[in-house]
């Protein structure tokens, strides 16, 4: 019996690669560098847009912790691990009853805000302008694809300074409401 | 007897139901007790039983956690906070995909355990056989609709102390590998 719970585990562990491979939503290492912005680019109402309406079930002192996040009509459980430039995350895709039933346990840990999807380059900065008690923050994150590109990206001159890692414009922080 | 019989036949009728309902789950206040056991009741196996694989994804010191769950072929996300005989719970039925998607994370925060399910006058004891680095520890734990009969109930011959809220006993502390 407990042969065949350890066989089942590794089976799991096959099955989690082969969904990470054919699912749209990431599942690995991200690498992501955050901005404070100076001035929004000009024509930001040309780009995609979405609300974004997130909150924690569980934030680790270490900055392990698992997201819930509505993002125009499409809902989602993301993990994260780590801080900083190089963080592990996962996510799944949840249906609209998976997200009422788990919503209610993020009261006093939620954040609103607008993201602008803006490709610049080969990439894609995204940028968040909050909502609610964060209301006048404006923050943009890019993600590459390699470490190489990260420390090689020249900021567009309507960016501030950097903020990755600095736990206070981590989300998890911004959300304690 | 026959009252006992047929309290034995909604408390399975209910549980089910919530078997068979797709999401959510149980969502609200628990009320439980647990205890160890002193030994096994006799004709164990005549009761259902379950292997089950649990991981953790974040655990707060407070207590605030998400657990992964895989009971029999069923899998479950559970979020719960608080400590003791009272804790409010939040839980979702996984697909096999969503839950393959995010069990890795669970790495080096794992148990498993067997459990019975014996029904006990009107209520169901739940023992909890371990296995892996915790095999040998066997736990009750019984559900109750109400404070009031959590404090009338009267354990049977074979239970052991009560260590309900005990940190050392609880699930997230056994399953540090």
């Amino acid at each position: 019996m407990f042969a065949t719970c350890a066989w089942r585990q590794d089976a799991y562990a096959v099955r989690a690669v082969l969904f990470a491979m054919n699912n749209p939503a990431r599942n690995g290492r991200e690498i992501e560098r955050k901005f404070l912005v100076k001035e929004l680019p000009p024509g930001l109402d040309r780009f995609r847009s979405y609300p974004i309406a997130q909150g924690y079930l569980a934030n680790e002192p270490g900055g392990r912790h698992v997201r819930l996040r509505k993002k125009g009509k499409t809902a989602s459980l993301t993990f994260k691990v780590g801080r900083g430039r190089a963080r592990e995350e996962r996510e799944i895709h949840l249906s609209g009853k998976q997200f009422a039933a788990l919503w209610p346990a993020t009261v006093g840990r939620r954040l609103r805000k607008l993201r602008y999807e803006v490709p610049w380059k080969n990439l894609i900065i995204e940028i968040d302008s909050y909502r609610g008690r964060n209301a006048g923050l404006v923050v943009a994150e890019v993600e590459f694809p390699t470490h190489a590109a990260a420390r090689k990206f020249q900021p567009p001159s309507w960016f501030d300074r950097e903020v990755t890692g600095e736990k206070r414009y981590s989300n998890v922080k911004l959300a304690r409401e």
